[in-house]
């Protein structure tokens, strides 16, 4: 009986993998590198790879499993397969649903990550049951996602959520968009450390000198975990800083929302959670309307890095 | 047969009221100032006297109005029809619809004005058969009004649609909301009047020393237009500002919504459009992502002061 389902985060450095049973525990799981930097058809072996890998490991018969949910980065339409554009992966104008389709013959569905990283949110995490959801995903950049009237919101071109992309001061940073001043600039992963290497560079004292990769435009999670730990002023500053950010622009989207509920999630989130909720929803009282928090929980993503493996799994469920 | 409506317009200035008939056509007018000073019953009273009158006036028979529909400004439930609170009418948890009904016997509903107003550009005005729109009324202040998959969206508490309390930027100036930088204290009316007052208190030549009330917060329309059409650099600078920062905002609402359609309407927009619109749209090209602005047309209201008489319509229909 296919009761099964496979699940795909296919991200820019890496592809993760699990199958999930008919009690949505997940039963085995494979990750492998995406080697986004070889090309299309590297990362097409490498997907296909994983379907394989899980198949195998796990022991369950390819007609167990009822359908295949994913999430990728980039502009998707989610009804017809093709992924139209992808800042970090070689597709474009992609139709990842048919090839999938036509070599394994198992029904495939793909949303955009952030999208499937709220559905996962909604049906299985921290939003269960909640109509209106806004879901903020901070890692190398910043990905959303919106719930709205109890459906997840893609816009007119399946472009909706692109909250990153918020203008948060028309006069501040260049974005890797091309606009100046996106929420992005100022409070994702690529932010932060521009800002860590400037203040070195300008002679600033920092454990992170010796902890982080000088050399790399991202900053890995760990060693900013262990300079905000150590209470490393510049870590400490320039984190702040991105939560008064971050705090400006969910400010904004509880304005725009009044959504029962606000998720964040993503890497950051993940490994400095607890350290920055606290200080986030101080901030955020800055930046709303008299009335508006008190129909808004502000959480934490409740999957961690299962959000988009398991919003799949809720995609998967829809087109079985 | 009851196949008329009433609609009406609460503005915290003035009550504009219309009767309109069975083909949605407005066949009388009446307009009262709304005295929000002098109280609640005041207002209330005047509200009803403009019911009266366009009755009396109309000379068609209450049996004939099939139901009342209304927009004010503030937070309300239209679902109760209680007005929880308005910046500008002397109403705190004050069930209107109770009132009305008990007193004339007609159904009656209100919703926040510029979610009427955007009601009434989609159902009858600019975004007719649009399923996602995104509705900005610049005014004293900046109102916004959101219909998504095809309906109005209000969030969690009757509170969603605060486009113009977005962040613009959060170092920026006080807004009367308390927050600092938002959208409406950098391209409301308000903004514009305080930034005209200072530059001329400054020493700065304008036209606008004679043409507008120096003792008033807020500049007319009237005198605006004329400065801008005398091409008073004064005036043309600090106009262009406020596009500039209108042009940030709804640079976000489109990368966060996708939306087929932004309507902007309100006093600014009516008188001064054909101005606003071709700079608005060159200048919302420097905070969108790519691709993003094929799947959204940008267009001026199409029912002027009358979006809300309108959307009241729409309204009245939904509940008679």
């Amino acid at each position: 009986m296919a009761d099964k389902y496979i699940c795909i985060d296919i991200g820019g450095t890496k592809i993760l993998g699990a199958i999930v049973d008919e009690k949505d525990n997940i039963i085995c799981e494979v990750k492998k590198k995406t080697k986004a930097h070889k090309g299309l058809e590297v990362v097409e072996e490498r997907l296909l790879g994983v379907i394989e890998e899980l198949l195998e490991k796990s022991q369950v018969p390819k007609e167990e499993i009822a359908a295949i949910g994913a999430g990728a980065p980039g502009v998707i339409n989610k009804d017809t397969g093709e992924i139209i554009y992808s800042p970090n992966l070689p597709w474009k104008n992609y139709n990842i649903k048919k090839i999938i389709e036509g070599k394994l013959g198992i029904p495939f569905v793909v949303g955009n990550d952030a999208n499937v990283g709220i559905m996962g949110e909604w049906k299985y995490g921290a939003a269960i049951n909640k109509k209106n959801v806004v879901g903020i995903f901070v890692g190398t950049g910043i990905g959303g996602g919106l719930i709205v009237d109890d459906k997840l919101f893609t816009g007119a071109n399946h472009l909706a959520g692109e909250l990153g992309h918020m203008v948060i001061n028309p006069e501040g940073p260049y974005c890797n968009c091309g606009q100046r001043g996106c929420l992005e600039s100022y409070a994702g992963k690529v932010a932060m450390t521009r800002e860590i290497k400037n203040q070195i560079k300008r002679g600033r004292e920092s454990i992170l000198k010796d902890l982080m990769d000088m050399e790399s435009s991202v900053i890995s999670s760990k060693p900013l975990k262990e300079a905000i730990e150590e209470k490393d002023a510049l870590a400490v500053e320039v984190l702040d800083k991105a939560i008064y950010y971050l705090a400006a622009g969910t400010g904004s989207l509880i304005n725009i929302f009044n959504p029962e509920m606000v998720v964040l999630g993503g890497g950051v989130i993940e490994s400095l959670g607890c350290y920055i909720m606290p200080i986030l929803k101080e901030y955020i009282k800055k930046f709303i309307l008299p009335g508006m928090l008190e129909g808004t929980e502000i959480v934490e993503s409740a999957l961690g890095d299962h959000s988009i493996i398991y919003g799949a799994l809720a995609l998967a469920k829809e087109i079985k």
